[in-house]
């Protein structure tokens, strides 16, 4: 099903709202939930919003906040997100980073008690248009094991960084810090196919090809696969979202990452902190160098690595590329949604009394 | 053959003074290059001290530079390293971020003008005893390929960050951004050996397992190894690191760094920027949590992971963890030197009328 993104848009607002967000809030929510959507990272989008209504059902969430600032110098901040959307909370955070950076060059905060908060990418690229390099990385639900592990101690914790061009579009990286994402395992689950090797390991931790892994007692690898082709490198990136996201924000960290109300995986139960954390930057580009010979030497940087010549059959990208092609795609012919998304949705319009126009 | 490290430093800080840096500018470069041995990383150490005095034979390095700051804000600097060594310069530029750091938060300072800075973690670590998370990246010459490239664009390029911990040791990631550092090639080519699967590809982009792979037209591949297990992540982690380095600082970047001098590989010749690019930064805890708490949660978690449950015959490392025994060990023990380093030293030695005491 092709649905229309400004109708979607506005569905996930309404549900927003319907759990007692304000309508700026519902709004800010549902753009940054339907911009994953948009650039094809269709895990993170409406897909979550039941996920997002039942960790209010669970009273985890707190839809009217008072986000506020716990700590601060003139380049960083402590937020504490009060349980509020992290898909809220962390565009607060960015405001107040973005701002930091215009008085002293850059800004730097750590938030605590907020929970998932949609894509990275969306948050770092909000630098964007003010010409500064955006930052944005958030722990989660242990699902990764660490190199030599059979415990799963950290989250899939990707790392965001948006840097600004002149004719060229922007930079924009956001990776997770491991050799896939969870939702490449239920590709596959659903087409009943196992994983190619290197993506995930048993509950003994020995290489298998189980696309079930996890929920058979296995995990996620790190980026890199295993000892020989890097994992500890994935694992040491991992483990620095994690630091910075939770130890450095007063919030859980590590095991203790609380799951997201969809993910169905347990942390260890217990807390060592407030809520999950997300750890976020801004850069004045011009704190560092004249704006315009930089961007002029983004444009070239773009250029060359676009312009490399390609392995037979290829094309060679620059970090962003397929995201943004994607989401220029997907606002002119619509978002595809499958069915138990629409069933998920259809379900929720149903309880909040809000029509489905899609 | 087993040396002493002391020894070591003095015939190198010798050297150092020998090419004209003053006493003190030698000893830090004896320093950061000895620190690599002590560490492990013995690509990185002594093993290139002729590779420096090829610099400065070459006119490519002043030994008495003048570091300046070009621009500053509160929160960050741009600095010129005229040409000095990047075992020099990158000390001054912690320094200032860390001063930085000192009175408003967090200190970041872009670097143009420079050259091999010896190991990312030496740099980083400088924060530590102050109570500060510290950073530090560089990128170099051209020798891994982007995801689906046959063109190198890329160095190894690694990110190092060092954290605070208070009984535990400090958390002390640093690596390339590449499956593996060039090194292991040159061990496996002594031994007349393949690669494993994923560490290298051909001229014409296809996978390969030739260890002289590089000298005959192919390259490194980015952490991940292949697009199917996330190279396109490693791809974005080294691309970062260069922007960073490269363009933000006004150096040269991707294809356009140049070579360091004993590396025997071209980059593309004309220049984009001047010199070679780090980027390096300091975060005070404190300007976002009370120190304590976060030294109390850092020993949790790094007890946490080295008590986590390995697979079997293995252990569950901390990032730091092999680097600091080895450091211990070699401090007691000595550094073992390669045959053909310690005949470069002796040339060094020669040359330069001193004597190696080892």
């Amino acid at each position: 099903m092709q649905v229309d993104y400004l109708k979607l848009k506005t569905f996930v607002t309404q549900i927003f709202q319907s759990i007692g967000c304000s309508e700026k809030d519902a709004a800010l929510a549902a753009d940054v939930l339907v911009s994953a959507d948009l650039r094809g990272i269709d895990s993170h989008g409406v897909a979550r919003l039941a996920g997002y209504v039942r960790l209010y059902d669970n009273g985890r969430l707190n839809p009217t906040p008072n986000i506020s600032i716990i700590h601060q110098t003139p380049s960083t901040a402590l937020i504490d997100g009060d349980r509020g959307l992290g898909l809220v909370v962390a565009p607060f955070a960015m405001e107040v980073a973005m701002e930091k950076a215009n008085n002293v060059g850059t800004g730097w905060v750590a938030v605590q008690n907020s929970n998932h908060f949609g894509i990275a990418g969306y948050h770092a690229m909000q630098a964007l248009p003010k010409q500064m390099i955006g930052w944005a990385m958030t722990h989660a639900a242990p699902l990764v094991t660490p190199t030599f592990s059979k415990e799963k101690l950290l989250g899939t914790n990707p790392i965001a960084i948006a840097i600004p061009a002149n004719k060229q579009p922007a930079f924009v990286a956001d990776f997770a810090s491991t050799a896939v994402a969870y939702g490449k395992l239920e590709i596959l689950q659903r087409k009943g196919l196992n994983t190619p090797d290197g993506w995930v390991q048993d509950k003994n931790g020995e290489p298998c090809n189980d696309a079930f892994a996890i929920k058979n007692g296995g995990a996620l690898l790190p980026l890199g696969g295993d000892r020989e082709h890097g994992s500890h490198k994935g694992y040491a990136l991992g483990a620095m979202v994690d630091i910075l996201s939770g130890v450095l924000s007063g919030a859980n960290f590590g095991p203790w990452v609380p799951p997201f109300a969809t993910a169905g995986f347990m942390s260890a139960g217990d807390s060592v902190g407030n809520g999950t954390g997300h750890f976020l930057g801004a850069m004045r580009v011009d704190a560092f160098r004249p704006i315009d010979a930089f961007l002029s030497d983004m444009d070239k940087w773009i250029e060359r690595f676009k312009s490399a010549e390609a392995v037979e059959g290829q094309k060679v990208l620059v970090p962003g590329d397929p995201e943004r092609l994607l989401e220029a795609e997907r606002m002119k012919d619509g978002i595809p949604l499958l069915e138990p998304v629409v069933k998920d949705l259809e379900t929720l319009g149903e309880r909040f009394a809000i029509a489905l126009n899609l």
